[in-house]
């Protein structure tokens, strides 16, 4: 399964002029140094293996969740503390996928500016970076899909696309660029970037532990559980998006690329579990077309519609989506038709007069003329399910009219047979209709590209 | 869903010579005169309608049952009598099954003399009427399908095609005709024709009455049970091939007939429940392709065979039950294809002068042109899922590469919007791959058939 995207695509065009996020814009590193050759660019030795780890990054995915987990032990977990943890859970959770995915990665709808505080605060509450650098990467990686420019290329293995991409340093110039300047006009995406680390610190940890300890006194089950934990769970879950979605299910869309429909993945991610579909139509709001399906981000992004606070939802039209489909199942469907033995091409076979097939069923061969295609059943009158006197009926004659209905309508199967019989074409016979069917069939297997 | 089987079929070809079993023979009806106008021909009314009845019918099929519902009130039901009833009901269901219908009606297999008595043996005993008399009925059922021809036709209602055509009277010059030569060569089925009474009331009754009785002391359950009883169970479940088979399940193979393939009827009746397949393939001795399907018809003959009983088992090849399938599938997608808008063919579009095109872009419209086709995209610049800036970047050029890779390659759903946004051609425009493209969808969507 080779990638389909270019791989020297940035080349393409003159963006001088656009307002493009550059790929070495330094992510919040003023040592960084783009002249000298970034260390993720140098092979790994036994000297060098703890320089290109993230440390920073080890420290918040790994670390903190762990001493979280050993600080449980000591701290008694309250009903009303699970609770708002949960609900705080959810909470961060659409804030990464209504608000950073598919409202500003992807501006699949318009959102009112307390929609978009809400979020934008949510969302820092994930920890999972600023709208900005999260969009600018998840842009990226839907433009260059499974290349090297794939900021979390499922190709580099799964558990790359899940953590690895983090936890190693990355070189920024790998990136793929993107455009971001709709971004950089909107000012509650700028402020939280400019004032992220006090985002993250007060909406992830400050925020929960107030709540639950000025409402009901559990200041430390707040910050062990809604805090620490909630973060850690938050993660892992939307985390899943880039790797379990590109690993399992189904490709009712696309199957050049990795990315895949599965409900196990809904289920983890808040709904964006349908994301071969997604990688199609990213800017549809929803990524689960049915009611019935679990796509609770498309639920609460049309509960603010109806609440006046989201507008401008947008949605590819149904035949649009159906088109994408029926063309992925031409495509499967004229893979496995090029796989099977469709019998000897017309023009293959030799031309026999008129004479030559009364004379040669005269001498006892078992010739059928149908639709001006000469057979030799000789080997299948015994086997004939409709019985020896009636195929015999046919030998030495044109027998189209008997085969397709004047006696009886043969089956499909029947058909088919029939074509792995074929001996001969009579010179100027009659109607050539498996000819203009085997057209149809070369021409169908033509269209498979891959 | 009209039948498309030849409804005036047997005028056909000239079958005076073949051994036809004739429709008019009399069926142990010696009273019956062809000249008369046969009842089942004439309108029911409130005086004629007993005469309509098959009496005789009525009182096996469901009398008898009946009265062995009310003795087996006062009969107790012994554990040996009850396991010997399951065990001949297998074997008296698989002389219907793995005799009538595989080995006589289709000829799927050749059988020893051993497995041919026994078989013609079980198959009294399921008290359906003898071999030859089946068989010609199950040919005509398979070549006039769905017709008024086809003895138990489900058009006419599930409940005629399980029941009805046995418990109303027929006209048996409206029964399709068929070959049965084969059948009237066979001594074992001419045998079981002539003795069919005394082999019915051996086989079906007296039989399991002596064995329950004669080896452990059960009369009475023996006839009762493992006689009455299990034959009502018998024909119950083998009437559902003609009922249920072609009522409920899927078509994988050809929708322009009744039969279905559905697992529950191949629980109810041996195995015979993947009809569509059988239909398609009526000469295959199986009828679930698959190991894990239920099919211990298949089993047994399989069986027989590695005891050197049955040999010659057909089989169609894979290649053609793909073939089939695939057409199948085929056709649903062309359905389903000729639905949908794949917007304003390109020949019924207004043909642009490159001068022009550059003209109108200068003057404001946002039109680009891909592969020949010039597209108003105006509206879609602020929707672009990737930006504006690139999208503005193709006005007024030929954007082909760019679209198609040098920059992005888009989708598939990118191209099926593009073409809904074609507003001209370009006269000489470069590569037209989308016209070759529309050209093979119209194409395609000439082959839908019904
Ligand atoms: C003009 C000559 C032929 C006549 C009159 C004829 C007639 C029939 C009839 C009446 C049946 C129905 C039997 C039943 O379903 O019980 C039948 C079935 C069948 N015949 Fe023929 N046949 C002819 C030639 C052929 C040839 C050349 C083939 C070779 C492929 C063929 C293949 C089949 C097959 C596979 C069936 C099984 C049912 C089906 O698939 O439709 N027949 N035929
Ligand atoms: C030559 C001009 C164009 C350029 C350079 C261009 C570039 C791009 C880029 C870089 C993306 C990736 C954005 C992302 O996935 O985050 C994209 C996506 C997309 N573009 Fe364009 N685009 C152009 C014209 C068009 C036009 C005319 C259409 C109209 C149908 C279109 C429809 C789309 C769609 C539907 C997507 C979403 C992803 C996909 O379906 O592949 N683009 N485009
Ligand atoms: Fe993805
Ligand atoms: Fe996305
Ligand atoms: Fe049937
Ligand atoms: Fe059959």
């Amino acid at each position: 399964m080779a990638s389909t995207q270019p791989v020297a695509a940035s080349s393409g065009v003159d963006v001088k002029a656009s307002p493009m996020a550059k790929s070495t814009e330094p992510n919040r590193n003023p040592k960084y140094d783009p002249k000298k050759p970034h260390i993720a660019d140098q092979p790994m030795t036994r000297k060098n293996w703890y320089k290109m780890v993230n440390w920073l990054n080890v420290y918040m995915i790994g670390v903190v969740p762990l001493m979280g987990c050993i600080a449980a032990v000591w701290t008694p977990l309250q009903w009303k503390t699970l609770i708002f943890a949960v609900g705080y859970y959810y909470c961060t959770g659409l804030g990464i996928t209504a608000g950073y995915h598919r409202l500003w990665a992807h501006r699949s709808y318009s959102a009112s500016v307390p929609l978009e505080l809400f979020l934008a605060f949510c969302g820092a509450g994930a920890v999972e970076g600023s709208i900005r650098w999260w969009s600018r990467d998840h842009r990226a990686h839907h433009r260059y899909t499974d290349t090297d420019k794939d900021p979390y290329s499922v190709r580099k293995g799964l558990l790359y696309s899940h953590l690895g991409w983090m936890i190693m340093k990355q070189n920024p110039k790998r990136v793929g660029r993107t455009d971001i300047s709709d971004l950089n006009e909107n000012w509650v995406v700028v402020a939280q970037h400019k004032h992220y680390l006090k985002a993250l610190i007060f909406a992830g940890i400050i925020f929960p532990t107030i709540v639950a300890g000025l409402c009901w006194g559990d200041f430390m089950g707040g910050f062990v559980y809604a805090g620490i934990l909630r973060i850690f769970f938050v993660q892992q879950a939307t985390f899943c998006v880039n790797s379990l979605a590109h690993w399992i299910g189904e490709q009712p869309f696309d199957d050049r690329n990795s990315p895949r429909d599965h409900v196990f993945t809904a289920l983890m991610t808040l709904g964006e579990g349908y994301h071969n579909f997604h990688h199609e139509f990213p800017s549809d709001y929803r990524n689960a077309l049915e009611w019935f399906q679990y796509d609770p981000t498309k639920w609460f992004i049309w509960s603010m519609k109806q609440l006046g606070l989201a507008y401008d939802l947008k949605q590819f039209r149904a035949n649009e989506i159906e088109k994408g489909r029926v063309q992925q199942q031409q495509k499967k469907l004229d893979q496995a038709r090029s796989k099977l033995d469709w019998g000897i091409p017309l023009e293959n076979l030799p031309v026999l007069e008129w004479d030559e097939y009364k004379e040669q069923c005269a001498n006892g061969r078992g010739l059928i003329l149908v639709a001006g295609v000469v057979h030799d059943v000789t080997a299948f009158i015994e086997e004939h399910p409709g019985g020896k006197a009636m195929i015999k009926s046919g030998i030495g004659k044109d027998a189209t009219a008997e085969f397709n209905g004047a006696i009886y309508m043969h089956s499909n199967a029947a058909h088919n047979l029939l074509s792995t019989m074929r001996v001969g074409v009579l010179r100027g016979g009659s109607e050539v209709e498996i000819w203009k069917r085997s057209q149809r069939e070369k021409k169908d297997v033509q269209f498979v590209k891959d």
